[in-house]
């Protein structure tokens, strides 16, 4: 069974645990065995927001995951990315894991958002989608979908 | 079946989606029937947050479910508020509905808060928890369990 695995930065944005359940349920609907790293803060909304664990079955703190990770252990790397921080550990993972990657970014602000997008390109090969997402999911949503697709074909 | 209804204003804080889950999941687990009345956007992220709908059955725009409403529809009234148009939406849905109510306010701003639980204790007499929350669900979480525990003694 292919790995997954999804990284939750601190979750400012109101999109970020919806979107983050939503990708774990397209991501095990395609195959995929998928582990969410998060902080401890975007892990406690993980928690309340599937108590029952009916998506979410693996969850892991972000920095733990790290300690013990290395190139092979998963197959697919997708980033939630709206902080610095997200970029950063996106990145790091990425050169750890060298796989399939996926950057999602999302950021109320245009140019906040286009720096974390050039970041994340000008450090790393990854696939990005972006979006000036923060109440309304669908943009990212319907841009997820469409690169998750690519990924398969 | 008891029926109980949530009112979700927008979606603002990280919070509100999960926490929405969460209190679905509570009522459910105690018996009630749950419906979800909410702004467009809040059920955008709703349902990307259930994409199976395993835990919210039941959702209707807020506008419509208003339409439609009388005393006796619903056994429990649940409001989330942490917007002015969220505690407007809570006191007229506790005037027509008349029966045991429950604000969930919250807000990152201690005088947004207060006033927002003085607007509620003004014009109802529904029960309300407060809590500072916004990225962090505990405080909330813990306060909307005992409410809820208190209401089934």
């Amino acid at each position: 069974m292919k790995k997954a695995l999804i990284l939750l930065g601190c979750p400012e944005a109101p999109s970020q645990t919806p979107m983050a359940v939503y990708s774990v349920y397209r991501l095990t609907s395609l195959g995929y065995d998928v582990t969410v790293a998060s902080t401890p803060s975007a892990m406690k909304l993980l928690e309340i927001s599937d108590p029952e664990e009916y998506y979410i079955k693996n969850k892991i703190d972000i920095e733990s995951c790290l300690e013990n990770l290395e190139e092979g252990s998963y197959d697919l790397l997708i980033g939630f990315v709206h902080k610095d921080a997200a970029v950063s550990y996106f990145v790091t993972f990425y050169h750890i894991l060298n796989t399939t990657s996926l950057a999602v970014v999302f950021e109320k602000d245009h140019d906040l958002l286009a720096s974390f997008v050039e970041s994340i390109s000008e450090s790393t090969d990854a696939n990005i989608v972006s979006a000036r997402a923060y109440h309304n999911p669908t943009p990212l949503r319907v841009k997820f979908d469409r690169a998750i697709k690519k990924l398969g074909d």
